[in-house]
């Protein structure tokens, strides 16, 4: 974003801007703000803690103005080293965790203000009150600043699309001399007015513009949910199922889980309170998590939720081409236990490569197929032990190393890296970044595969914002092999 | 968005590349492109036909590079004179009406590609044989191109989002002097590997590009359809009846549309077959259309939909505040029509002043209830014939004029649409544009309530596609009163 600093020293200027106690600069202290849930760890020149935009307007300028590139950082779950430092120890990292006090609920509007640095559990605690939530559901406790950065999509996209589509509007603190404030933030589901710029400042990691209040779409809180694991006659037939879900269900359908049995089997090895669904503990080659919810519970004399899916189901099953071998009932807290076990299970399995994939909807078990079937005879040593949200064309394509000597051999993440993202990319249209945007991880495949006209309207646009790059836009700073 | 030619000369070039055919130019044939359904007119130089991308391209190119400005036009059923040209008789117009053959539905992916020259109604019926629908739902029968450079929302926003909500893909050609294609038409429903460059070219009137191609999200057909029209008990009730069904109901409630007493009585009175649903004729102040949807219909023993508003309906009457004071049923087809000729009957009513507002969503009612008082004060002779999409924030806010000859003196008009639009925007952070865009009739509130900021990251990211453009980026073009 900005040209290496060439020196860590904290300028004057910015310790009086942001007071003492919003800098933290000893390496001993730093720890928390330098390590990234997914091992990546970095150094940091120094901490900056602004607590409102005013601070991080003057904190960002302060460090376009030194020449200190820095690093926003929200809640720093983010999984493609997109919000932790890199070891160069000469940039800062501008954390937006006190930025957490707005929280202006308006319950007519059904829209809330929010700081980029409330969590979502914090959100969701205070809109339960009002009968309301936040609805992109993760298995993680994100903050909403990096929420709108990566623009997550989570295990409900299906039903609530992903933050973008619910976002109403965003405060942005842009990466220029002066520290500008755009307020995108008027609390508006209809507005064409102009072009609709906060779109670009959502999903891109931070380098346009640093989001520091967010006004959000939030629904009514579901009141009641069923859900079932189903047993596919065969990877062909998960579409079959979802058109005929939601062709019967509409928009109560809110889940459509796809998991791998590899990723079944690791899940229920390392987490042996979570229960074996399956007859006889027989794990399938594959199966599905669906959910149905409704806002309302059932009234008197109402079928339930759970009646309605098994009645539902009941119709599925008896289809000419019978898509269904087994559907196992079960209260939520009882089935989805299992879909979140599995991402602790597979990272247990083994040393773990893991991408996070998209393609039109048929083609993820097309790629799926085609993906195992090109390891298995080049790769033996891996296992695929894939999840995801196969309803919106989601897939956490996951590979377990059962070779961990062969695996930390030079080049070799790298090889197995460019091969799955290449297939997904060229062979499939798939994209290589779902939900978890750009980061250090995926900056190598921004640069691969982005067309050349858009790369060059990223740096224009960059320079249009007043972005004082050297070169040009980066969303993810950095390869992670630099 | 071009220099004006300063001559209509048709180029060679340009009939060769697009063949003699696609070219328009008896100022007799040019008649239906030329006239808006507003009653806008301009005097177009010629009319381009092209037949697909390509050609779009060719003419965009061709029009750039000989100096000659053209106005993009799809189905021309805009409400804001975007898609007719100026009386300068300097533009021609670009019709996209031939880019209709392109159709292919995606059943799997629950999408379609289609081209911008395909109406929504051709759309619909494509994929009604698939048990789908595009779900953005309008009185008009608009073509999709438009569709997008407006981003029109409709009755059922509520249920489905706008036209940005269901929009995957696009292919567009910028207005630069090579006629470049941008791709940008995966049909990947998550995909965040940098800036999601389409949102540009939605809803800003092709200013920026020319939509050519689009991928979009389809919804499964709903078989099941209640309606009720909702005498609220005053203006303040109608939130508290939209909190109360959303709660109750969620996603399953699929429009919630304000009509005004005035609106109901023209649209009586003009359209004689629609029926008057209420006891004894008495138009109410106020009321609601509401409507539940469902993609299957019940099945036996399973309430119908009908008694499900019903039911929810008799929950909220008995609410301790007793928001409701009538509430008529009927199926769709008898209590739509009333809403759907409330349009036709204000515009026979008198003089006609339409406003497309948007507001956070309480504040439709105290916009309404300030300007009212106003405008009785100052404006006595205007009629508030109100009517509109509530549920999300909208409102198609008429005024109809009693006195002809007053409202036809020089200045009135613009007197009395920049005095609404300033209440809607300076008092009540409101848009002076919900869904119909900018157009020649809006360019002059862009200019004046755009910040000085954004105005320059239009004109800069127009530089940045290439436009060479002599000037700031317009998205009208000029004034209505230039």
């Amino acid at each position: 974003m900005t040209t290496p600093a060439t020196s860590t020293d904290i300028p004057h200027e910015l310790v009086e801007r942001l007071g003492a106690d919003a800098i933290v600069a000893p390496a001993a202290d730093r720890s928390a703000w330098e390590t990234g849930v997914r091992g990546d760890r970095g150094d940091a020149a120094f901490i900056m803690r602004p607590k409102d935009t005013d601070g991080v307007a003057a904190a960002v300028a302060c460090c376009v103005r030194h020449g200190i590139p820095f690093v926003p950082q929200s809640g720093n779950t983010g999984l493609v080293g997109g919000s932790t430092p890199d070891a160069s120890g000469a940039q800062a990292v501008l954390s937006l965790e006190r930025l957490n006090r707005v929280c202006e609920i308006d319950v007519d509007n059904r829209s809330v203000r929010v700081g980029a640095g409330m969590r979502l559990s914090q959100l969701n605690a205070r809109l339960e009150a009002e009968g309301l939530c936040f609805p992109v559901d993760l298995g993680a406790d994100p903050m909403i600043g990096g929420m709108v950065a990566t623009n997550t999509g989570g295990a409900r996209f299906l039903r609530y699309g992903d933050v973008r589509a619910n976002t109403l509007g965003l405060t942005v603190v842009l990466p220029d001399g002066e520290g500008t404030v755009l307020g995108l933030d008027r609390a508006l589901r209809k507005d064409n007015t102009g072009p609709d710029w906060k779109q670009l400042f959502i999903g891109t990691s931070g380098a346009f513009g640093i989001v520091t209040e967010c006004v959000l779409n939030v629904e009514p809180l579901p009141r009641e949910r069923a859900t079932a694991i189903l047993v596919p006659r065969d990877e062909a037939a998960t579409f079959e199922l979802l058109r005929a879900l939601e062709t019967r269900l509409g928009s109560d359908l809110s889940a459509f889980e796809f998991m791998s049995g590899n990723a079944m089997r690791h899940a229920l090895a390392h987490a042996p309170s979570v229960r074996n669904p399956f007859a006889g503990g027989d794990i399938p080659q594959i199966a599905l998590l669906v959910e149905i919810a409704r806002t309302a519970p059932a009234g008197e004399g109402e079928a339930t939720l759970a009646e309605v899916l098994e009645r539902t189901l009941a119709a599925v099953w008896e289809q000419a081409d019978e898509p269904l071998t087994d559907a196992l009932f079960g209260p939520p807290e009882e089935l989805w236990p299992l879909r979140h076990a599995l991402s602790e299970g597979v990272k247990h399995a083994g040393r773990l490569f893991a991408f996070d994939l998209a393609f039109a909807r048929a083609d993820v078990m097309r790629f799926r197929a085609a993906m195992t079937q090109h390891l298995a005879a080049d790769w033996p040593e891996l296992e695929v032990c894939d999840f995801g949200h196969v309803g919106d064309g989601g897939i956490h394509f996951n590979l377990v190393c059962r070779d961990r000597e062969r695996c930390q051999r030079s080049g070799y993440e790298q090889v197995l890296r460019d091969t799955v993202v290449r297939h997904a990319v060229e062979d499939f249209h798939g994209s290589f970044s779902a939900e978890h945007a750009i980061g250090r991880a995926n900056q190598r495949y921004y640069d691969h595969y982005t067309p050349h006209a858009l790369k060059t309207l990223a740096d224009r646009f960059g320079a249009a914002l007043g972005l004082q790059a050297s070169g040009a836009v980066r969303f993810g700073h950095e390869h992670e092999d630099d």
